[in-house]
């Protein structure tokens, strides 16, 4: 079974989303938001997380999208947060209308992401609101730690991990999660698959890390090398700076959080050092070891396992994409 | 049975929230807005509305303050897109912290605010959650009116009654019908109190208008006259502009959007304007239609006399107060 049969079922549910309609100024931005495009990964994990249990995906599209709408409500505030002009090579809604649409936009998103979950059934529904819940206040959290990494200057390797795992993993384990057990798996299966999808979104953010300093600039979409021109605290760096000796310090200090006359230069030095120290086959390894254990926890879901190559499928995809 | 007996019942509770630790510039800015004190009027309403039909309030406490998380997180944003410097005396949430902090525990404190009804009862909560999810929605529309009509020439009374409804009046009335389902009544009577909750909000907000151009200055605890200095769209300015002759539409035109060089002689000649139309009396006869009209849904919903008393005393003193 395809990738393919699952996009299906839940892209014409996504284009029939209706939002509101006045003022249009609160309600036009969410619709171009959503217009954007993307991979619509959450939607997606939360039918194959389904489909582990149940053949009837039909009730479980509208709720799938909750996690869609709320990813695309957190991109639409950090995106304002992090003053970011384009999304997707197109203009942000703040660029595009102002802060201000762009903060209340964003707050009716996100109740929208709830009321796509109140059909489900009444017995799941406290818990699988719980659930959400907690998890959208974790995605706060990982953007909120991202935010203060930016100005602290000891950031450790444990921190940078936690961060994204708040920031982007638990979305995806929620979402896998949410599919289990609206197609009626045991609370301990939903788990194992939450776990499953949080060891992908890890390796997935890591993958995004390595794809900025060593991916194909033709094919990755956005300029390569732009974390180290932003002085980002990412994995790669954090280890480089963990692991340089005294002449690598100097060059990492010279190049980080000092102004930069040539970008170009800055990237190629600081990648100088990624080189010298392995970093690249190291985050390659950690990356290897969260899809691995990911694996062992989608090995222990008990569902059958021709239901679970599309899972293996999509992993494998998400982690060896170059873009 | 007096109002500080409903107000005690939820003030532990209150006072008990927990939103969350770390990191602590996510949370405290939540416990701060909390903490700055305010009318609590949507938890007490919540209480009232239960206690026509129950004498369990236990159960509802949490519930209730669902809708003061609600409302405060409106008023962190709001301030925020209003760029308020003070709220209730002390330095807004933007302003003690920065921009970012209030969009991203403004976007927690709407979570926790969801958080707080999923404890009730099962066969109620997909009801209640899909009105909640309404009425927030319309609040963030009212605001968004509200922002809207800054900027727009014309403006109809009805608009701006419309906008007000939605901004203020819908969630009081969400917090009657709450309780009422809560404490076990009829949809039809939680709707008959819901109504009264909103003609009691339209009919506070008019009061707000008026106190703000006829307030006494002492007891207003605000600068008297402040919507008239920043050319504010009010029921009053709207009425005035509406039934102006030519000399009176020339003193108003020459005021309102104008550029300020004395704000007490600006307060001063459009309130002369408004004393010749008559303004201040056809605002309380408009505050009393709502009023009544607010009294007889009351009067409708199946409770004693008795249990009503308090809900009268509260819309008495919300219509009747000087601040």
């Amino acid at each position: 079974m395809d990738l393919s049969y699952f996009t299906d079922k839940f892209s014409a549910g996504l284009a029939d989303l209706r939002y509101g309609d006045q003022p249009t100024s609160l309600y036009e931005p969410i619709r171009y938001i959503m217009g954007l495009g993307g991979k619509r990964i959450r939607p997606l994990l939360t039918l194959l997380g389904a489909h582990l249990f149940t053949d009837d995906l039909g009730p479980i599209v509208k709720p799938a999208l909750a996690t869609e709408v709320f990813h695309n409500f957190t991109l639409l505030h950090d995106d304002l947060m992090d003053q970011a002009p384009l999304r997707r090579g197109q203009a942000t809604v703040h660029e595009k209308w102002n802060p201000n649409v762009a903060i209340l936009s964003g707050d009716v998103m996100l109740v929208r992401a709830y009321e796509l979950l109140f059909d489900i059934q009444p017995e799941l529904l406290a818990h699988v609101l719980r659930r959400f819940s907690q998890t959208a206040a974790e995605v706060c959290e990982g953007q909120q730690w991202d935010m203060n990494f930016e100005t602290e200057t000891e950031v450790s390797i444990a921190q940078y991990l936690d961060m994204i795992r708040l920031k982007t993993a638990v979305l995806l384990g929620f979402a896998l999660e949410l599919g289990a057990l609206l197609g009626g798996s045991s609370r301990e299966d939903a788990d194992h698959l939450r776990q499953f999808g949080v060891g992908i979104g890890l390796a997935f953010q890591l993958r995004d890390d390595l794809l900025d300093v060593y991916g194909d600039a033709a094919t990755f979409g956005k300029r390569v090398g732009g974390d180290i021109v932003s002085d980002k605290k990412t994995y790669l760096l954090l280890t480089a700076q963990a692991q340089a000796n005294p002449t690598q310090r100097a060059v990492l200090a010279r190049h980080i959080g000092q102004p930069v006359p040539d970008a170009d230069a800055k990237v190629q030095a600081v990648r100088a050092v990624y080189d010298e120290l392995d970093i690249r086959p190291q985050t390659e390894e950690l990356i290897n070891d969260y899809f691995l254990d990911a694996l062992q926890h989608l090995e222990r879901v008990a569902a059958p396992e021709m239901r679970k190559k599309p899972l293996h499928q999509l992993a494998l995809q998400l982690l060896e994409r170059e873009s």
